[in-house]
């Protein structure tokens, strides 16, 4: 890589299908395996805040000194929605993915990255 | 729509360039204006969470009723990074996206907007 600064990071869009309800009906099972997936991927945990929905579903967020998790749930639907956003090469991704999969019960995930800031930063700056 | 359970929001990736690094290196100014975006755009705040990088450049995130708004900055690059995670109807994404450009100062922005949970999760339950 020639410019890291063309990069700020990876950004993981983690949709968990066929979830077992009874793991993202409330706070404490969602944070719990969120956290747990924080701690394994190496990820440098720094703040997390999570909510309660009645009568059930959890949205929360993990920021960690490379970026942030997040997590909404939709029990009745079985699903949940996940962020997982890195810049850095430290932490491991893939490894917080198959935590939540497992913690959930997810049957079926859909990943896909996006890379932020990938445009020619210096270029755009002088255009002004 | 006929089944509002196929999709569970839509999550928007804001790639803000060329911002001026007054406005994005300190977490006052940067969570000023990323609550503005939020009650701007009709969201219903929950919770709210920032750190301050050293020497310069903060993360953040607010939980909203309708998902999240998140944000990292690179002052040092003129760049922040921003997703706006939106289920249901109510909020105006759009409002906020131009308040957050126009508060950082961002002469660039890209935005891509990613439709979560599309597949058809009755047949992916039907499948184990």
């Amino acid at each position: 890589m020639t410019n890291p600064k063309n990069t700020f990071g990876d950004h993981y869009l983690v949709d968990l299908y066929g979830c077992d309800p009874s793991l993202i009906s409330t706070v404490q099972p969602v944070r719990d395996v969120l956290l747990n997936a924080a701690i394994k991927s190496e990820s440098t945990i720094l703040d997390d805040s999570f909510h309660q929905f009645e009568p059930y579903g959890a949205s929360g967020v993990i920021i960690i000194a490379e970026s942030h998790f997040s997590i909404h749930t939709w029990p009745e639907s079985n699903f949940a929605a996940v962020d997982i956003f890195t810049s850095g090469n430290l932490m491991k991704p893939q490894i917080a993915i198959e935590i939540m999969q497992a913690g959930y019960g997810a049957n079926y995930i859909k990943v896909v990255k996006m890379t932020r800031g990938a445009l020619d930063t210096q270029r755009i700056q002088n255009n002004d």
